[in-house]
């Protein structure tokens, strides 16, 4: 078995290996509805017509391949899959391993001879990172009804074109009938490395949120303007970039400033606008808040003294979200050797937004030996791919029986 | 004779506001070799044809309308003007005041029928903000042989377009027979302002320079990663920016970093490189170098403490310059009314690139009510422009009698 299922696993991550990916750094620009990304998808569609999967598509790109029961009409459906898109210069993993493991886990049952009695969808959300958009989780919130097209379809990338450009949207009927959502995804820290084991099962998502801070100074010469006459919004920015990091420290949460925009972005001089964007996450709403409040109380403090103007735009936020525990706690059992550990994650997925629109939701991760996720480092064990196919096989076979 | 200088000024002016100007912001975006720039000196070329002068340019992009001595061979010319490219988002007066001014002073001398003794002539050069090839006073650097060809062809921009593959290149023999050279400019600070006075003349350029800090860390998951176990080159960045601005300050000098750029740039990702530019100039060669120094040691210790990796590179460094002593005399006691003052100025110009060439030259500063340049706010009212003009217009006749 373990040779065919490496096989089978292998030969669809070569397919992907070359899509999106950069020469220079080894990462992926898998950014939604752009060529790598819409290739990939076609590449789904085509996996699962090979399978003989019922494909269904809804108007914001989402796609799910059914394995129907064979003998009718039948109950709900389990469905499983994640994402294939990236963040900008990001890993392989980080999506399509769960695409390729539920794909896998399908011939994994089919090779045994395994008849569902309830259909299993294997499913990819469009724009999971909001990596263009802006908002996490986009193709899943729409799907869920989680967010309303009307909000959605103005959203903008960099260049100012409007997701209403790029898909036809309107609503969808993607989870109808959907009983349980199952996401694999390698594993975005060091827990399981830490433990030794290959598999773990997802506890709870961390709330967290993106905020936008805009600050706004005045443009001016950088070689003839005093140091005590200028009003340079990049202070203030500075100022909140270091003051974040240190009470995420302190308070064992995490605040990251990562991208910035400087207008005009000139070595010679004094930018008129710096735009920043706080991500930030804590392991309880109210502790998110008191981060978030914190960061932007300080920021706000050196507005004052550097003279520049503080506007903070919460642009998502999502509260903490629990998987089911009796879920959980039977897919962490069910499977030979001994239990898996159940763990919880700081990062957002499409198995929170499926969980909080009222799905019946678990994860399972798979050992990352770096640790390391949203760059080229990110990474998995080829023996720790085939136990997490052999994993989600076991659960969609107990899940679909 | 002022309603026609006036006039003069306007319709030329009139013909330049609406070139390259951002409807958003009021700035103006005029490149080097992009399609306002060139309109630009094409309508300059028009404005000498229209004159009668004889324009001659070189293999760099740089111009120059002669009004030749009517009676034939002359001894070596005076040269006057400025340039007509702009920072991203700049203002409307520097670089074009002294190009129009120049033009309108030629048109004064000749109301008043003076006929030249030495060629007089119009000068355009090319990219003097260095806000496209990073390089300051590209073109008059060129054309004075302060720069090899061989090293500014491989010169390249944001996109990555050599300076070789938009201008042919090669030398230029534009400033032989050029014995003297004037600038007008509008002031970039507010020193006249405080004075109360309409011009001034230049009495010296402070030492300058752009370093390039290229900064590196490790790109994570902003969501998963422990405080920790990040090596956040926005962190050394920030720190640098603060360190920066005190050490100018309490140094008395300036120092900017108003340009940054990211990888991957992304809401949710560490970064793993920060590109940023320190634009520093300070009042000596031995302050600016002190100046440098100390901010420099201060980003190293932080990038140690950081785990981060700093490289400093010195893109471009300009010297003390100081202006021939006994023409800004001459300027300053060389019209109606009391003396002009005598005033140095931090911002580079191409007449310090001239002037360090060892051509002898001269500045004239025009009042600037707001004090800022490099932005929609610069300013000069149009009296005192048409007093630029007409203090142009009495050094250029004393200087070619």
């Amino acid at each position: 078995m373990r040779s065919t299922v490496a096989d089978d696993f292998e030969r669809m991550w070569g397919d992907l290996l070359p899509v999106g990916r950069s020469a220079a750094s080894g990462g992926y620009f898998r950014q939604p509805f752009t060529t790598p990304e819409v290739e990939l998808r076609s590449w789904f569609v085509e996996q699962c017509e090979a399978r003989g999967l019922r494909v269904e598509t809804d108007a914001f790109g989402n796609v799910v391949g059914w394995w129907d029961v064979p003998s009718g009409p039948s109950g709900p459906g389990v469905l499983t899959g994640s994402h294939l898109d990236s963040v900008l210069d990001g890993g392989a993993y980080d999506g399509p391993l769960g695409v390729v493991s539920a794909l896998a886990a399908v011939d994994v049952l089919r090779s045994r001879g395994f008849v569902p009695a309830r259909p299993i969808g294997v499913s990819v959300f469009v724009e999971e990172e909001g990596s263009r958009f802006g908002l996490a989780c986009l193709g899943s919130r729409l799907a869920a009804g989680a967010l309303a097209w009307d909000s959605a379809r103005s959203l903008t990338d960099r260049d100012g074109v409007a997701l209403g450009d790029v898909v036809a949207g309107g609503s969808s009927s993607l989870l109808d009938g959907v009983a349980t959502f199952v996401e694999l995804h390698v594993e975005q820290g060091r827990d399981l490395v830490d433990r030794g084991v290959a598999i773990g099962v997802g506890s709870e998502i961390w709330p967290h949120g993106r905020y936008r801070f805009d600050l706004t100074g005045a443009a001016n010469h950088a070689g003839t303007t005093r140091m005590e006459d200028r009003v340079d919004p990049m202070l203030t920015y500075a100022f909140a970039v270091l003051g974040a990091n240190k009470q995420a420290r302190l308070a064992s949460q995490r605040a990251t400033f990562g991208r910035v925009e400087v207008t005009p972005n000139g070595t010679n001089a004094v930018p008129s606008r710096v735009t920043a964007w706080l991500d930030a996450r804590a392991s309880s709403e109210a502790a998110l808040d008191s981060l978030v409040d914190g960061i932007t109380a300080q920021a706000r403090d050196r507005a004052e003294r550097d003279g520049t103007d503080l506007s903070v735009t919460a642009e998502s936020v999502s509260g903490a979200v629990a998987f089911d525990p009796a879920l959980a706690a039977r897919l962490a059992a069910d499977h030979e050797g001994g239990d898996w550990p159940v763990i919880p994650t700081a990062a957002g997925h499409d198995a929170g937004i499926l969980s909080a629109a009222g799905i019946p939701t678990a994860m399972l991760f798979v050992r990352n030996p770096t640790g390391v996720s949203h760059s080229p480092a990110e990474y998995a064990e080829m023996d720790d791919c085939v136990a997490g196919v052999n994993a989600l096989a076991a659960v969609l076979k107990d899940l679909a029986k």
